[in-house]
């Protein structure tokens, strides 16, 4: 860890209350999946639930109010028969992407990395 | 949103995997707030509970042995009298430096943004 400059405790201190303020914003795994959704454009609930597979109406109604109080998302009501409604990012919620990448830089290195420790276990046993 | 690339139909699911993936691995919001604690270096579990301040001795415990198996930790066993055992940060969690540092720089962003509106609120009110 040598080329890791040492925090100090206040910077410590000051980076845990700003990062505790971040994963509260961004509280469980749904709210930056729906984000990540919604970056391809603006989308109805079933679209929403549909691409998530494994949420359920209610929680995914629960986490789309969260977000539009937390100013990521609009709710656009539309005057067709029968009543669309789509759910769009705002401008805001752009801020959250530069996290949204780090998270999925990550994930892809980490699954490679898995795949490599899989690769090389398979290799020593065939060797044994 | 004009200034955001749309993302395709594949690359989008590819990002949800990935992300889902890294969201696994850090999952809860201990494991970044420990690895933001250990970047300071190595460090006792008493001192590690101190700083979490909310954290339980069963839950670090946990988060620990967790970390342990997904090597971003090791425990070091020192034989002085009474035992002293520290916990240490691998080269592998550097790789999720870049994580928090966008999590601390939009939870700085999101604090001075709040304190912006409720300054803008005031004023309004005084106004009135």
């Amino acid at each position: 860890m040598a080329a890791t400059p040492k925090l100090t405790k206040e910077t410590c201190n000051g980076a845990l209350a700003a990062i505790r303020d971040t994963l509260y914003v961004l509280s469980g795994k749904w709210k930056i999946l729906l984000i990540v959704s919604l970056r391809e454009g603006p989308m109805r609930f079933n679209e929403l639930q549909r691409g998530l597979v494994d949420i359920t109406p209610k929680v995914l109604s629960k986490e789309l109010r969260e977000m539009e109080m937390n100013e990521f998302v609009v709710r656009k009501v539309f005057n067709t028969v029968p009543v669309t409604v789509t759910y769009e990012l705002t401008p805001y919620a752009a801020t959250v992407f530069p996290i949204i990448d780090s998270l999925r830089e990550w994930g892809v290195q980490h699954r490679e990395r898995i795949i490599e420790h899989i690769k090389q276990d398979n290799k020593e046993a065939v060797e044994q």
